[in-house]
C-alpha cells in the first residue's frame, strides 16, 4: 500500500492541530515528519508518528512551548528549546543559522534543552534547501562505551554535513558516531540478519557481528574506533559549552532522552561564489567519486544522500509505501 | 638523546631565517615545529625538518610567499595560500578565524591553494590556547577509494575538533578520516607489526591487518567504512566551495600534494559563558569519561588530546627525544 507525500503531510497536521499545535506549527512538524517516510527513512516517519501523538496524549510533548533566544552576539546565537518539540524547535534554529548565514556568511545557533530532534537529515536538507552548507549534531544519553572503557558513557551523537545542489539532490551524509545507530541494530535483528561488519561487543568481551547479542550488552562500536569515541566526546564537549546545557552525562540522569544539546551550523556559498560557480564544484567531484571502478561486478559508488534522492524521486511519483495497519491508524485518529 | 624545546625551536628559527623567512615567519614556522616534536608527533617535527630545508633549497617552497585575502564579509573569508608555506599559511588563517570568532562569536576562514599543513592538530591546539573551539580540516590528493570503489578517488582528509582548557590541557581530535594514515601503516611496517584491525584491503581484495599489503595495493580502509567515506567527500566539497579551489580530485593531477583545500573554523565560547563555566563544563565531561570501567585490567581511557598534554609535561621538563643523526644535521646546516 502506498500514500502519496500530500495526503501523508495533510493526515498528520490535522492530527497534530487536534492535538494543540498552531497551524504553522503543525505544517512545519508535519513537513518534517513526512518528508522521513518520503526519503526512506520510515522508522523516522510514518512509524514514529504514533509514538509522538502517545508522548502528547501523556503530556511528555508540550504542543505549545516555543524556543527562546538567550543569547544573540553576531553570528551565535543561544536558545533554549524549554523541551519542547524536537523536530520543530530543531528545524526553526537551522532556519535562524541560515539567516544568520546569509548575514555573516557563517552562522551558528545552539539549541540547549531540546528533545529528540528525530532524523538529523532533515536540518542538513532544510539548509541546503535554503542554499547553505550545513554542519549539524546533537548529543544523545550516554549509549556507547568510550575507547578504553566498559560502560556507556558517551554518546553516538549524530553528525551532519550537507551540501546544496540546484536540482534538490543535496549531498547529505547523516551518520550517529557509533558504527551503527540502535535502529538498524534492531533492523538486523528483526530481519535475522547479521551485521556486515562488527558492530560491537559480546558477553564475552568479543567483536560481533551479532545485533542481538550487542543489543545485550550496549557494547557498540564508535565508528572508526578511537576515533569516533573522540569525536563523539568533541561534539558533546562543544554543544554543552555553546548551549550551556546538558552533557551527555547529564541526559543520561533524566527519564528518556529529552533536554539534549544542539549544534546548528550554517554557511552561504553565495557569499564566495556565483550559484552556478557552486554547481560546478559540486557536481564535479560527485562524478568523479561516482566514476570510481565498482568493487562488485555491475555495482556502483554512491554519493551521500543519493539513495534518499532516489527515494524521495521514486515515492513522489509511485506514491510512499507503508505499512497498512499504522496508516490506518493514522486515519483513525 | 634530549634536546629542550626552546633550543630546538631557536635551531629552526637560524635555519629558516637563513633560508629567507622573515623574522617573525621564522619564529612561528619554528614554533610549529618544535611543538610538533614536544608533543610527540615526530614524524611532523625534527624528523621532517630536513624535507622542509630541502623544498626550501630546491624552490618548492618559496620563504616570501605570503597569503592574500580574496573575501572578507562578516565572518567569513576567503584566502589564497599561493602555494606558499603551509603551516604558516595555516597559522595565519586559524589566527584569523579566532579573531572573527571574538568579534562575530563563530569565524571561518577558507584557505585555498595552500600547502600542505604538517599536523592538523597544530591548529586545533593554536585556536584553544587562543580561547576557541576550533574545528578544521584540510583535503589532501586522492588516496583512498570511496565506499564501494577500488580505485583511489577520496583524500583522508584529516578533521580537527578542539576545545579549550585553562590549564592548556586542551582536548583535541586530530584524525585522518581514514582509518591509519599512511604515516601509520608505514610505522607499524617499519616496526614489522600487524596493525590492531584491519586498516585496508589486499592484493585479493579482502580486509587485511599487513601493512605492506595496504600500502601495496593503496587501498586503505575509511574510518567507520562508508561513514568515513561520506564524511571525506563532504569535508572535500565544503572545503572547495569555501575557497573555489582545488578538490582532491584536482590536487591529484599536480605533481605532489600542493595547492590544498583548508578550512578554518572558530568559535568562542566566552561569548556564552564565564571562563570558569566553560572550564566546569569541560572538566565534568573529562572526568566522567575518565571514570569509565577500563577494557582492560589497570588500563585507563584517555581523552582525545591526553597523551599529546602528557608529552608537553614530559619533554618540557626532561627534554625531547631526538634521532642524533637528524639533529647534528641541523646543528651542521
Amino acid at each position: 500500500m502506498t500514500v502519496t507525500y500530500e495526503e501523508m503531510k495533510a493526515q498528520f497536521k490535522r492530527i497534530l492541530m487536534k492535538k494543540g499545535f498552531t497551524e504553522e506549527g503543525a505544517e512545519d512538524a508535519a513537513a518534517l515528519f513526512a518528508q522521513n517516510s518520503l526519503c526512506g527513512k520510515f522508522s523516522h516517519g510514518l512509524n514514529r508518528f504514533p509514538r509522538v501523538v502517545r508522548y502528547l496524549d501523556e503530556g511528555t510533548i508540550d504542543p505549545h512551548v516555543v524556543p527562546t533566544t538567550e543569547i544573540s552576539l553576531g553570528a551565535y546565537e543561544r536558545w533554549n528549546g524549554h523541551r519542547g518539540f524536537g523536530p520543530l524547535n530543531a528545524k526553526l534554529a537551522m532556519d535562524r543559522a541560515c539567516t544568520l548565514a546569509k548575514q555573516y556568511g557563517i552562522g551558528i545557533v545552539a539549541l540547549g534543552n531540546n528533545n529528540h530532534w528525530m532524523r538529523g537529515g532533515s536540518y542538513g536538507f532544510q539548509a541546503a534547501d535554503n542554499g547553505c552548507i550545513g554542519i549539524c549534531w546533537s548529543n544523545t544519553c550516554p549509549n556507547m562505551p568510550a575507547w578504553g572503557g566498559k560502560d556507556r558513557k558517551i554518546g553516538n551523537n549524530p553528525l551532519i554535513f550537507a551540501v546544496p545542489r540546484a536540482n534538490g539532490r543535496h549531498v547529505v551524509v547523516d551518520c550517529a558516531v557509533s558504527q551503527f545507530s540502535y535502529g538498524k541494530i534492531e533492523e538486523y535483528r528483526l530481519s535475522g540478519k547479521q551485521l556486515p561488519i562488527p558492530g560491537g561487543y559480546d558477553e564475552n568481551g568479543s567483536l560481533t557481528t551479532d545485533p542481538a547479542q550487542i543489543e545485550k550488552t550496549w557494547r557498540v562500536l564508535p565508528m572508526g574506533y578511537w576515533k569516533g569515541s573522540g569525536i563523539s566526546i568533541a561534539l558533546d564537549l562543544i554543544a554543552t559549552i555553546l548551549t550551556n546545557g546538558n552533557s551527555v552525562h547529564t541526559v543520561g540522569t533524566f527519564d528518556g532522552e529529552v533536554g539534549l544539546s544542539q549544534v546548528m551550523i550554517a554557511i552561504d556559498p553565495a557569499k564566495g561564489n556565483t550559484p552556478e560557480q557552486t554547481e560546478a564544484i559540486v557536481n564535479a567531484i560527485v562524478e568523479d567519486v561516482k566514476s570510481s571502478i565498482p568493487v562488485t561486478e555491475g555495482g556502483e559508488v554512491r554519493y551521500p544522500g543519493e539513495q534518499e534522492a532516489r527515494n524521495i524521486e521514486n515515492f513522489s511519483k509511485n506514491g510512499i509505501p507503508v505499512v497498512e495497519e499504522i496508516w490506518n491508524s493514522i486515519l483513525a485518529m
